[in-house]
């Protein structure tokens, strides 16, 4: 089995790596939603398809089809859900599709399952659904099969946004539209960005709390939280590079996985 | 906005297209599913993405990012869902998937959504997801937003069919991994099929019945429900070209789609 | 036990039944659902109830109380759920009500379920349901307990399809209220047949997908989807005669039924 | 339309009677449920379809097919869901269903719609499914479209009971294959009833508290909760006659039925 | 672990009181309901508190954090959800709380669990929440852990009503706000009662059927469903002491806990 | 109406207040949870509460009665669902719960609802329980009722760390039965606090995925995620005054509260 992508192999390709590896399965997490005027809908689900797919070249795992649609954006970490070109699944939905594809993964002998999330709304969602995947199948001995779950930034190092950010990283919320997701689209799907579309505006400045119905006028005009100004290709590749190799490092370690 | 892929859009291109057209948003679903030994996992989810573009490019609809995985493969119609590489849905998150898809295009402002679908048993599900969106949103009047569903083989006409399967076309419900699969796959995506993997048998003989759990010996050894034998790229190219004129011409005289 | 129905034994002549035979139970699934102005709206339920007994009587097996309500009707199956006397079910209660009643006869130690559908909306969900059921008590060996689905027309042969209709068969997607209901109707329930209120018409013409919210034009206004003329009593008992034969031959044969 | 019963009216009939009446339905609720070594299976849905029947003929109201699967037994009031001859829906499904059904009446244009319980264990799912429909609907104004919910042995009255206890009467709870049900069904329906099989004892007498998993043991070997010593036809004519008559009084009043 | 509550132990306290005794656990259940003019919209919650504690100082067992949202309060026994100060939750939400504290405490090696109402519509949730979790455990054996349900009122005995109504009682279905509740809050809680506010007005007089939308004025204007005239607390006292003793033994009897 | 506590409110109390102010009800939310061997289970609902009650002494708004039932632990947040003394809530119920409560206050005419969250792993569960609630009511303008959410950790500001750790904050991450809650413990409920218990030990170092099934030895054996060294009361009444005068001062602004 030469490819990395699940839906490429055959049955019997899927079999034979079920008897004969460490099988582990990687599954990216994204979203439809908008990301400013200069990034592609589908941002969340390209960026965590590609970082999938470095990590599962490093480790031997496979990447299984993308989850296109993710939970709502809430507009201290997306902008908001009432924005046009985001299209959104209700907690459950997202709920129940990990479990399925969680009990659905480990019966057909998978050992591990690696959700690879890049929408930041998504993870407690998954988080449950994994959860209840395991209860369902009785297990709960860490030595037999498992699921990892993460959000890709959780392997931007500090060192690496000192350096995307040389004037200092304004924060984990508010990078939605900015410069980690357009430098690393950038490196990966150059075709996909609009940099002249791209706008110059400070950072979202958002209250402590959540307010429902949103309050419109709170995200900047754009979409995006904050700027992407000063994005490049290169600091893509920086981000890139050191994310999928200390996933993969992870993942070696962490599941046995050689290469 | 020049992509058929919304995922590859902009928000303000979306925004101006759904301003500016009879937008139709297209929404293939596929599944995860074993295809024999020479057709990847992935068949059904790359054939139904193919049509919804070929559709959309002579309508100017655009098209949805795919729903990746489906409804549990039945014997008589996907071999069953007990075969190694086949990966399942409940029916409860494949309706949910499919209302919270539908309701988020309608409420975006998109005035048709039309399901494309390529796995078999999907779609009763697709169906209930659709009717509980416009239960939920009040919308029963034929002349506002309205939703189509359909598999895209309603599609291959009997001439078709009769040019494809000169010796008698042996019926949609064994035509799981068979030659009109195989040759719109050697069309679309020769370098995933392997033709030297195929094996020649008997169609499968099933009861009248569903049985449950699962005779497994009653699915032939290759999980193929009939065999390939006779498959082409020529067939496939005829399949597809027939299939996606007829329904761009549906969506065009049922939307008033122009183009 | 002498009587086929469960309703009518008590609760020890079920106790002991269920101890000394190879305990089988046919569920009938019907549905109050318009049927033209010539049929009852209770016709699937009649009828599934009808086969039911009919083959219980052949095979020993018993027939529970019948389901009584359907999923929604479906235009291009039977005219459309927008119709006046048309009752119906959401997809979650219709699957629920199959995995409950399956889990409560497998653990009250009957050997083997058999729905007999009479509605063809009523199927996937049907299948759903002991789908769940199954994984719920952890069932998979073939060899154990096991539940069947069949829709009574899967046992209409090709040969009395001839007999039935001398002209050429229309089709099953637009039999209803077409000439089988209504001769199987003229058989079984003749009192509840208006023959004189049938109405001549052509066979529905429907588009190759479903639309969403319904055009109700598109259905005939009769409600039916072919008209019946030429239905009598005489193919009513010709089809019933061979449907029940054929489907406790198959239950006897699969299932070990001996009479 | 002339028959009491919707399952066999036909579907114009049906909607004449929709708009020229202030048409109101009757929905009896039933169960499968062990009744003791002297009554069947089915005596809950019997007996609730026979006093809607009643209640129907005497005010012109319409009677619905019966629901005869109903809540589990709980051994305070049925003698517990363990026994053989019980088979029962979970509460979500039984809520469902009567949210489903009331929500189809009321959409199609049915006026009043009158859950008839026949099960103790049945009626706060009942109630819940009722009060989700009309939120569903939107419903809330009292002069509209209703819903009523009732029990038929609420319509015993004190000097019925006087006459068919002379001893006085054990309780309610206690009235399971007891001399009430006995006696209905002795006068309903004869054939069913085995009296010799019934066999005397004392009441059950049972904690205050209920106890989960259930201890078999409490109740009675019999299943049922009171002995039916001393049930006629003749007491089972006199308590069916009053419940029907009150019965039908109390929605003439309450919804303005004219008879 | 000194303390009765579990809010307040530690959990090595918890863990070393769950190895050494036959550790049950009291769980509350209330809601925030309107009580008329003279009582407290916690009095649901308060008094199953109060009673919980009572008992668990009685038996060594220990009191769980109270719930304190419960069903819709209904028209025949509690005044109809349409009230102000009635704040509810949906059966399903009900069912799934009493579902997973009891599958946690009974997981986390609790031998027993008590659910002590204190308002009347909730009961049947809790019942079927504990059946749920009691079969998703797979625990059916009498002899081993146990989860009882009952309302504290169960526990008032005849004798007592001769005391606390010496005119006779007037029924459980109208004690809501009445003699019973406004006595045991003044004993309890005597400085949220406020008998000033308490006004005298007839028992409600209800119909036998629910009827919803429910018709607001056939609840008496208070909310109460029957006046507090002649609640001192006196009679409080004796309640509570009776209940709790009555309580307290049943539970030592019943599970074998000692003290 | 002077009470803080809705539950001691009475019904034409809190009608009143309803009417005449703008009307803000303030909903605790917790959980009962392991918190090392120094702090008491109930240290969420205890904080949630006690922040709660504080900011609605300075803006007039209502505390609701607690919800004291969390979700799941999470082993990077609170050391793991797998502990003794943590009870948990599956995510459907806590998203019911929190939609239920939004939809019956706001249905009373209450004006806004803010959820004050204790408990971590919470949050995103009562996002979309709020989310759900306000799309069936229908509720989407900003300048209409509306909800807020928030932990109130959030009001912890940087300057107020700086004098609590004087050292440097470890991060929120690892703040599970920490200086930060056990200092509001000493505070508030200093009887509750064994400083006598708290074992001194490094903060836990967790990977950056989660991993289930959890691998008990990484959270620290105490279950708390760093020690509680250097905790005083002192601190705690700083970080509890500066955070509830924060949140009051939010409040207001926010919801045009006065006071």
């Amino acid at each position: 089995m030469k490819t990395s992508l699940l839906a490429h192999a055959t049955a019997p390709e899927f079999s034979n790596w079920l008897d004969n590896e460490r099988a582990t399965v990687l599954v990216p997490v994204g979203a439809l939603e908008q990301h400013g005027p200069h990034l592609p809908l589908g941002t969340d689900s390209l960026l965590a398809t590609a970082v999938s797919l470095g990590a599962a070249e490093r480790t031997g795992a496979k990447v299984a089809q993308t989850l296109n649609y993710g939970y709502k954006s809430q507009q201290k970490s997306g902008g908001g859900n009432h924005l046009r070109g985001t299209l959104s699944l209700d907690a459950d939905n997202l709920i129940g599709i990990a479990r399925d594809i969680t009990r659905s993964f480990l019966q057909q002998g998978v050992r591990n399952v690696v959700f690879v999330n890049g929408h930041y709304e998504n993870y407690q969602f998954l988080y449950e659904g994994v959860d209840l995947a395991l209860r369902e199948l009785g297990l709960s001995d860490p030595a037999g099969p498992s699921v990892l779950l993460l959000s890709y930034w959780d392997y931007v190092s500090e060192s690496t946004l000192a350096t995307v950010y040389p004037q200092g990283f304004p924060g984990w919320d508010i990078e939605h539209g900015g410069v980690l997701e357009t430098s690393l689209m950038l490196h990966l799907h150059p075709e996909l960005v609009h940099m002249d579309k791209a706008v110059e505006h400070n950072p979202a400045l958002l209250p402590r709390f959540d307010r429902l119905p949103v309050v419109p006028e709170r995200t900047p005009h754009t979409g995006a939280l904050s700027a992407p100004s000063g994005s490049t290709a290169q600091k893509g590749r920086l981000l890139f590079e050191r994310t999928v190799t200390d996933l993969a490092t992870d993942l070696s370690t962490e599941l046995g996985l050689e290469r």
